[in-house]
């Protein structure tokens, strides 16, 4: 039921295929959550393509901000819910609330309090963004700071934890 | 025989030393596949100041783009192949190929399917170079991408993949 | 006794909170060594609440430079001895000796060699930062080899290795 599957990697690692697999071994409908916003016809394309690849188990919530209290009306009936990802939603969240760090980890704060009362387990898809060289740039820092203390929080909270390199997957919890 | 042992890790993680000493324990001649191309005298000096000190048995195969028809051609009688690096050749390949996303991987794909056929296992380094923040300059994103995509299409082709973290080698595969 | 664990890990990944915990499990006073050199209120503020944080077990040392020398002297009575972290260290050395790598590898290796006379285990969390795309920036460049190359000095001496990702520690030795 409402366990929390947290799934992490670097850009093109993998991470995202391999939650999906793990998704799917769940039989039933199953919920894909996406944060990114549609800006262009472009996007617009290439989420459709996505979205006909998953294939007809699979349903799209498109959300780029308010996840917890969507979820809470949206995961009945599902077997497994995917959060991909994490850091694009995070990043809707750094602008939103205008760098303000408390408040971002109030919002990742209600989504987690929430799993246990999900009627199916959620896998959530983060990136890695922290093992580069330190960025010159201020709001990279800072976002870059955000990013690593929310992959720890949402770590913390996780039933079961991976790291995925090179598309092959490394258990962490 | 024509087995793929994939080796991973960041920049000056020891992942070159660790695939070598690999390489090193199989007996007889080995081959000493560098993509890089030598651009003045001060790289070439370093070119042979390593060839001397990976010592007489190891041959060096200097190639920047042709992996695949070279390999067939000169691994005959060797007991190891070793590429490094792998992120070295990409880089070539995506300037020659003018960031032609298809006909890299096609080059790539071309180098796997060889494997089988080679009389002795190969064994490759690569580069992580997806785990820091999203690059600003978008050639470097894309080139980011490319490489993250061929890590796991070599990865999943791989019969060994190990990850290298401060000269300490993980076990992926 | 003069044991040497060494904690690795991305900016934010939870890998200082990792190996305090690890020191912590050592029973009497405990020795926190801090390089960051306090350069204004706000930091001096930082550094104080942090202090405050760790509580009455742990003594601070500051040092920017001279660790070998200073902690030889200091590490008597103290069950536990933490570097928090070696690639502030590390980039403090690479100002004072101009970037002259063979200089800073020295003080590194003046510093592991102590660790057989020290009277308690010494733990040293350090960064990865070779892991992103390879920065524009030479110095950034440089400064990166260096930290590569010195985590694999201090993981090779080590009598205990760990990678830390999204706060969870991975063994690497």
């Amino acid at each position: 039921m409402g366990r929390l599957i947290y799934v992490t990697g670097g850009a093109r690692s993998g991470k995202s295929r391999f939650a999906q697999q793990l998704a799917e071994q769940q039989p039933g409908d199953l919920l894909y959550i996406a944060p990114a916003q549609v800006l262009d016809p472009e996007m617009a394309d290439r989420v459709e393509q996505h979205r006909l690849a998953r294939g007809e188990r699979w349903t799209l919530l498109e959300e780029p901000l308010q996840l917890a209290e969507r979820l809470a009306q949206i995961a009945d009936g599902k077997s497994a819910l995917l959060l991909d990802c994490v850091t694009i939603w995070l990043s809707n969240l750094f602008f939103h609330f205008d760098e303000e760090q408390e408040l971002i980890i109030a919002a990742v704060e209600r989504l987690t309090s929430l799993v246990d009362s999900l009627p199916a387990p959620l896998y959530m898809v983060s990136n890695e963004v922290g093992s580069g060289i330190v960025p010159e740039n201020a709001m990279a820092r800072s976002f870059r700071d955000l990013a690593g203390a929310v992959n720890q929080q949402l770590a913390t909270a996780a039933d079961e934890a991976w790291l995925v390199v090179s598309g092959l997957p490394l258990r962490l919890k």
